[in-house]
């Protein structure tokens, strides 16, 4: 006796094989049990199987539950005022050279109350839970001390205890250096920090699953990076890097370097950089709303992607600044239209390649037997519309380990 | 006694005045009667009326519901494989010419039933609904012979009655010369037919309150529309026109000679046609999410349109080629970040502005005695969010004629 089998429906299970990468598996059910799933079959093989709850999908496409796997979920305030600023014409450097961008974000968010925090994240997180997320990564950032990114970190992880949502958590220390440590020993100090005290500190506790930094000329070096990804090495803590948004720091390889999990952004990515994180396993993870929100031309080389054999997944980047993204359809929709991915490598790039970037193709992103039972039932007559439409509300159905929410 | 008041609420009621474009009138209240606003006043003034019901919105802020207005929304299929073909680098007129387009959705929607077609529609209805859409405009054109476009607008309609939302009809039988009639006498008839025997047919059955053409060198000459746009006049219909989208065709002077309420897209429109715009009262309607889907380069020319003072409204143009767009929030969004229009635009662009071009400006648009009680509580900090955040799920709380839905 199963908890649950849903039918009537048709099924991309992800799991690809030859001419058939989205695994398409039409009239097909799917068993759940203890929160599993147990079986994908035919509907009429799967109709002698009991179960306490049958749920008839009328014809509708079954994916796994989509996997956000970059965000910036957890800040304080809004940045609606630089968004105005940028339609006068200022760049993201301009921006953040004139005391904006993520500082303000870090001064908002120690501003902020605990449940401010909470209230404010949970509420983007229903909107991309509606939106058909079911696992979603959240990243420290604006704290930028020990104290402050392990408060983020503890506040991601409640919200995590209190939704039916997957949380993965990432400390992100090296997202910005602190405004009084810029320059000079200051910055040196600040690295140290981060190394010596924040990461041992949040290995410890248990409190993240990988180390994540923002290698870039406004941001850190390659050789500060490499010091954070020294230390999360030595703590067991495997990384990931915000390489090649605006420039090419050779970022990708000396994330590739250290097995990084997943270098993301990518827009100034080179062939190097590609073959680098072929051999390496990483993932690329490519974020459209931060490309569309600061109106960038230059597009993250999806031939090079493929062409080298990369992994390719996407992710709303949702944060205050410069991806203020609540909806995960628009992303796939922004990575079609924006960056010329076809919808199935879209939706792989929401699933499975997205699980992968977390380190969880074990457990989601794609709907197989002993996976969990994290699924989205969508109204459409083609799968393909997953890419079309701009905007869609979100799946009919979202299923968290066997259950509606 | 009324019959409700909204309370604790901060009101932008687009009721411009010098120095508050958006009529902005924190901690104030609102009563409603008979389905239509009554009063606007501070929190304290109001708090001495009495209500059936008492309605508190916890500091939220209210503006008036939303009117997308210019919409294909009634349409059989959709276009996701075209989305495809674009991905692959094919032009849009490319694809016209190579018989998709316009032409497929005119054989999808022949081929649907009646209850296809409501049903889809409804489901995109829906959906903008949810976003915050209180009065939507539906244009006919995927029918191209007098029964099949009067099929359209019959659905359309059936669906304002069915639904809370105020849906306004637009003929657009000059939205593409069917297949047949591409060129040759076969052309002049089918415009002659528009004008002699479609125009005529739907102004007395009253089924439409405004004509449209798309003035476009794939589509209808100036020549044409005029055609058209002297048979609307002398059946006492006001016209649109989609102008100036992919070259320059003079549509906006032609718009404004014939005073029409809007002219939509204008992404080519120059200086005279802004100044004939301005002249006429006819309302620039700018339309970022085909804009967005097309990929296209050139802007329109808010400079122009702000200089010679026309009213600027922007829509969804959701329509299932060029603009399939679910949530007019990310419309909102879109025109501050993909145009450059402020967040005050964009909001005056979904409502008051919406409601001119129109022609409802007496019913909707503002928040003011004597309109209809169509409202959107939005839970934002500062309005400008309305205009920053990328596919808001919507407002919690949307109001028709002084009801929830
Ligand atoms: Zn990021
Ligand atoms: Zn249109």
């Amino acid at each position: 006796m199963w908890d649950r089998l849903l039918t009537d429906c048709h099924v991309a299970t992800m799991v690809a094989s030859p001419g058939n990468p989205l695994g398409l598996f039409p009239n097909a059910a799917i068993g759940i049990a203890d929160g599993k799933i147990v079986r994908v079959g035919k509907r009429t093989e799967l109709a002698g199987f009991r179960a306490k709850e049958v749920t008839p999908c009328g014809g509708a496409w079954v994916t796994p539950g989509l996997v956000d796997c970059h965000t910036h979920l957890v800040f304080g305030g809004t940045r609606a005022n630089e968004h105005a600023m940028r339609r006068a014409g200022a760049t993201y450097e301009e921006i953040a050279k004139a005391g904006g961008g993520i500082a303000s974000t870090v001064a908002a968010t120690k501003a902020a109350s605990a449940d401010e925090l909470r209230d404010t994240a949970r509420r983007r997180l229903h909107a991309l839970m509606q939106g058909g997320v079911t696992s979603i990564e959240i990243k420290s950032g604006y704290g930028l001390d020990t104290a402050s990114e392990i408060r983020l970190l503890n506040a991601a992880r409640a919200i995590g205890r209190d939704e039916p949502v997957r949380v993965v958590t990432t400390l992100l220390a090296a997202h910005a250096l602190p405004p009084e440590a810029k320059e000079g020993p200051a910055r040196d100090v600040y690295v140290k920090m981060i190394a010596e005290e924040m990461i041992p500190a949040v290995a410890k506790a248990g409190l993240a699953t990988s180390v994540d930094a923002f290698c870039e000329s406004i941001a850190f070096t390659p050789a500060e990076v490499e010091r954070v990804f020294t230390a999360a090495r030595a703590n067991g803590l495997p990384v990931r890097l915000h390489a090649e948004q605006l420039s090419n720091q050779k970022g990708a390889e000396l994330a590739a370097r250290y097995k990084a999990l997943s270098a993301d952004h990518l827009e100034h990515l080179d062939a190097a950089g590609a073959k680098a994180m072929a051999a390496a396993g990483t993932v690329a993870v490519l974020l459209p709303g931060a490309f569309y929100a600061l109106n960038e031309k230059k597009k993250p080389p999806v031939d090079l992607l493929r062409d080298a054999g990369v992994a390719v997944a996407i992710a709303s980047d949702c944060n205050p600044g410069t991806s203020p993204v609540l909806n995960p359809q628009l992303i796939m929709n922004m990575a079609c239209t924006l960056f010329g991915l076809t919808p199935e490598e879209a939706i792989a790039g929401m699933t499975i390649n997205a699980a992968r970037a977390l380190g969880l193709a074990h457990e989601v992103g794609t709907i197989e037997a002993g996976k969990a039972a994290d699924l989205c039932v969508w109204r459409v007559s083609e799968l393909s519309e997953l890419g079309y439409w701009i905007g869609m509300p979100g799946p009919e159905r979202r299923i968290f380990c066997g259950q509606d929410s």
